[in-house]
């Protein structure tokens, strides 16, 4: 069967934040081209069901699924009765909506139907009803339903009903929370699945009920393969829209706007197979700073190596290391990350596809014609192409300094950015759709002042890295800190090394509590650790190696700069650690807030 | 044995927000005896052991324990030699500590021994360099250790090894959340037991590792037997001190002195055996107004019967129902909730026992000297003995205004209180341990701006009734309503005619949408559907009754008052309709928005 080449993309309507009117508003503003309307939205809205199609309709928005209808199979047959009467309600909503398909999940009452041949002979009697109305019955099985719970049981009441107005519903959540195999989806007749919802999630161990009603994802956002399930469903000739139904505990209180474009980015994302830009490396990172952070980059080895043409802005460079200190004043720590890609204006227009505009940019004479994009935490991303002609750094006028000696910095490890509560899943899907980086894999450690998960992302060959984290539950009023640092980790080979010129030139490195090296001692005896003491080297193993770091203070409010090494293959991002950074960050600013207080 | 009339109150460092410093004030000036230090916290801080020890002295707490040691127990001799290592640098530890027992559990590893008598020897083997410098070790089964999983379990193993330097640690999660019978504990030698750790938690369907990590409350917050459990450690002569080890994601980020003071009563209310003093109604209800309040409660059939004293507050009455509105201009919505009580001056030496002091009040010459104090919510509780000689309403002058005809309410059925995020659980215990309510189940219902948790209160004949609730995510910035309306709910033997009363007097009521009362017809067909539309009542069923409410609009910024009517044996709290209710307060208040903005 053929695939087809643009398929319709919905949303329901219970994936976004606010009223049935906002909802509609924000799908329709992100490119969808269709909804599906869950029936409390409806509810709860003024607008009659003839209203609501007339808004739809002037949104460009098709209706292309009403639902759920609940518990339809029952051995009372009292309650079978008020569920044919429950129907009939229910077909006349969906000629009001002008919707010809409801969902029907498979019943989780206690007196739910076991049999096959039953069921199919209930939904065969619903189901003719709604034929007579020119409509149909998409049965799902959820989960966790009394006794249909995999999509192939679902298929064989289908099957044994053969009903010209039933049909499949096919949920990814469902079939793959299950870890049921959808290969044989292929082999199902494509006119009998009649609607196909997506929902991705991250791989956690719990109850199935609970995992669906509250951590369900965007495809990308998690760790289902629906790439397989979707060329599954399309081998078997499906050609209906590509739905989103994602139960998310953030995203149904986070601005629904910004949930949609997201939605939308998922399905794009999804479904184009073009291949990202290749990235090769950082090109630079901009941070927020003033005479501080010169003075703490110049104790790291940095050189002030030039001047923007028009901005307040200064590059400081060490070997691959290059940062921009801007000093126009801004309340963020990293302002933009710069990373070396092989065509930055193909990597813009990727982004673009993507649901992702090109960021206006103020541009002086002979300044470079930069792509940049904004990342969902306001982080600036630049596609760059350093020593090509007209790369960024002519923007930049030599300076005259002398270079100072470096200390061994050899380029950016990575970047370590806080985010902001409400989008720690849209970044994830923005970095590996926009940039290409892949998920090294989600956790979690608990801090100080809260339960902080982390995600580290990276490109293939680890040449580009992020390490993002967020606060579990979003931050109240006893916590210090509610907007955590964000960092720049500088690469080293021997940080040892650097860690001692680095004090030598007066670098405020953190003080590291005795208490953590004699644990280290205990658990790991590392040889170096009077080194470790005397520096305030942060040192933790992890399998296949080990990370090591040694941290400033925070300087400008709200960054702070590392020199890291890695050793072996997989060494990390200093989580372990992270807990023993923050409770000495927040040391030192009490012994600066007190001393400020004198 | 006996049971030791006041049993030390200890507390675990990793139950509270901060670094260890925070951690161990808050213990202090909550009133603990003692704490758990829990390593990670030790390793964070730069106070040495030694000093971590005088600041405990200091501050009049004792180290009751040193925990966790993981991962004992080893089938490889290489890791069982590092081990051996790890056990004397943690007893070097503890010596400079001052604290005898170190929490060992069992090991999670996949090298964990599976024979109990060779975990038995290899405990044995680190028991005894223990006991050669005064030390023991207290063995704790977690409920999801590779093989040694349940409490007894744990102690075949402490059996077998039969060493005076290890003993037991009983932890109620690991016991009941495996549904273990604790009964049998009482059989054991009480000596053998040597720590025991208490924590509640709610009744979750989820894997026990999260559960644990994540959802544990204090006792009385949540669904588990606590004094089932201490009365078995009690008869098997356990006299070492009671002490919490509770990880909620909550407590982690909120105000570690708040999370000690309730920790501390948990424990109080746990111990102390005495019944609280019964209540008998509501007195009254004190909401922050205006004249548009004084408007509404009109409209609805209130009669203006008195004026404060000295204060601006005014009593509205009818029948049994009694509002104060005070014209002080408070942000807040409910100020005070004044309970009936057999015994105020006793209900309040509760109150004090269970450390929530008498509030301090301004008090004019020949005004009642009440008794009150505050929820953790901020709302002032009052107790009552309406009609004793020296009672509140002799407070108020009354008034010469004729009195309006009622339109049927006979009392306060419920007052609704949305609660501030960090002390939903805090508020379950207070009123639990403080007003002897009891909690009627809790819920969670999906509303237009997020999911919201649910929790009825309620005495034992049904006089005193509150309904909590709260975000289940702490709200950003996109939900409008960041502060949920606060309400009272009003009891009507006849809604119907209460609400037609209230209509015709021109009481601001909601206009509820049609398509709610479509659904209601679909799915209850109840007899008088005309009316509840006509009047915009919300009409739902339980299994055992029927709630009915009519909702006026928010009046003062964040306060709705209800007519309501129960049907049955537990009608509930309305909250399946709470989110129509929502949309619909939304909407009104948009429309105001714009009438406004012309």
């Amino acid at each position: 069967m053929p695939v087809p080449e643009q398929q319709r993309a919905a949303i329901a309507t219970v994936c976004l934040s606010g009223a049935l009117e906002d909802k509609l508003d924000a799908a329709a503003k992100a490119g969808f081209d269709g909804v599906e309307i869950f029936q409390p939205d409806l509810v709860a809205t003024p607008l009659s069901p003839g209203e609501v199609r007339l808004r739809c309709a002037d949104l460009g928005l098709s209706i292309d699924l009403y639902q759920p209808f609940r518990d339809l199979d029952s051995t009372d047959p009292a309650r079978f009765a008020a569920t044919l009467r429950r129907a009939d309600h229910t077909f006349g909503v969906m000629e009001e909506l002008g919707v010809d398909t409801v969902l029907v999940c498979s019943s989780v009452a206690a007196d739910a139907v076991a049999e096959p041949d039953r069921i199919a002979e209930q939904l065969s009697a619903v189901a003719e009803r709604a034929r007579a109305r020119g409509l149909r019955l998409a049965y799902e099985a959820l989960a966790w339903g009394t006794h249909v719970s995999t999509w192939d049981a679902s298929w064989d009441v289908v099957r044994r009903a053969d009903h010209p107005a039933l049909g499949l519903c096919l949920d990814s959540f469902h079939i793959l929370s299950r870890r049921s195999d959808p290969a044989p989806i292929a082999d199902l007749p494509g006119d009998k699945i009649f609607f196909l919802q997506l929902a991705d999630a991250p791989s956690l161990d719990m109850d199935v009920l609970e995992w669906s009603r509250h951590h369900r994802l965007f495809p990308g956002q998690g760790a289902f393969d629906l790439s397989g399930l979707l060329a599954a469903v399309h081998a078997a000739g499906y050609a209906g829209p590509l739905s989103l139904e994602v139960f998310n505990d953030v995203f149904r209180q986070s601005d629904p706007l910004r949930a949609a474009v997201d939605a939308r980015r998922s399905l794009t994302a999804l479904t184009d197979h073009s291949l990202p830009v290749p990235l090769t490396g950082h090109a630079f990172v901009e941070v927020a700073g003033d005479s501080s952070t010169a003075d703490v980059l110049a104790a790291l080895g940095f050189s002030r190596t030039g001047v923007h043409r028009t901005k307040p802005v200064e590059r400081w460079e060490q070997a691959g290391a290059r940062i921009l200190v801007n000093r126009a004043g801004s309340e963020a720590a990293v302002l933009a990350v710069g990373v070396e890609a092989a065509d930055p204006p193909a990597a813009a227009r990727r982004a673009a596809r993507l649901g992702v505009p090109a960021l206006p940019r103020e541009r002086g004479p002979r300044e470079a014609d930069l792509a940049a994009v904004r990342a969902p935490d306001g982080t600036a991303v630049f596609f760059c192409r350093t020593g090509a002609r007209d790369d960024w750094s002519g923007d930049f006028v030599p300076t005259d300094e002398p270079a100072v000696d470096g200390i061994g910095v050899t380029g950016i490890d990575h970047v370590g950015l806080a985010q902001p509560f409400d989008h720690f899943d849209e970044a994830a899907l923005f970095y590996r759709s926009v940039l290409g980086l892949t998920a090294e894999g989600a956790g979690e450690y608990a801090a100080p002042f809260g339960l902080v998960r982390t995600r580290a992302l990276a490109d293939e060959r680890g040449t580009v890295r992020l390490a993002l984290t967020v606060s579990r539950l979003r931050r109240g009023t006893w916590a210090p800190g509610v907007s955590e640092p964000q960092y720049v980790a500088f690469a080293c080979d021997d940080v040892l090394a650097a860690a001692r010129a680095a004090r030598a030139c007066g670098a405020p490195l953190l003080d590291i509590p005795d208490n953590y090296y004699a644990d280290v001692d205990a658990r790991l005896a590392p040889a170096h650790l009077a080194e470790y003491r005397e520096l305030g080297v942060l040192y933790e193993e992890t399998p296949d190696g080990a990370y090591l770091q040694v941290c400033t203070e925070v300087v400008g409010g709200r960054l702070f700069l590392a020199l890291t090494q890695r050793i072996g293959t997989d060494a990390g991002y200093g989580w372990t650690d992270a807990p023993v950074r923050m409770a000495a960050h927040r040391r030192r600013r009490l012994i600066r807030e007190v001393a400020g207080a004198r």
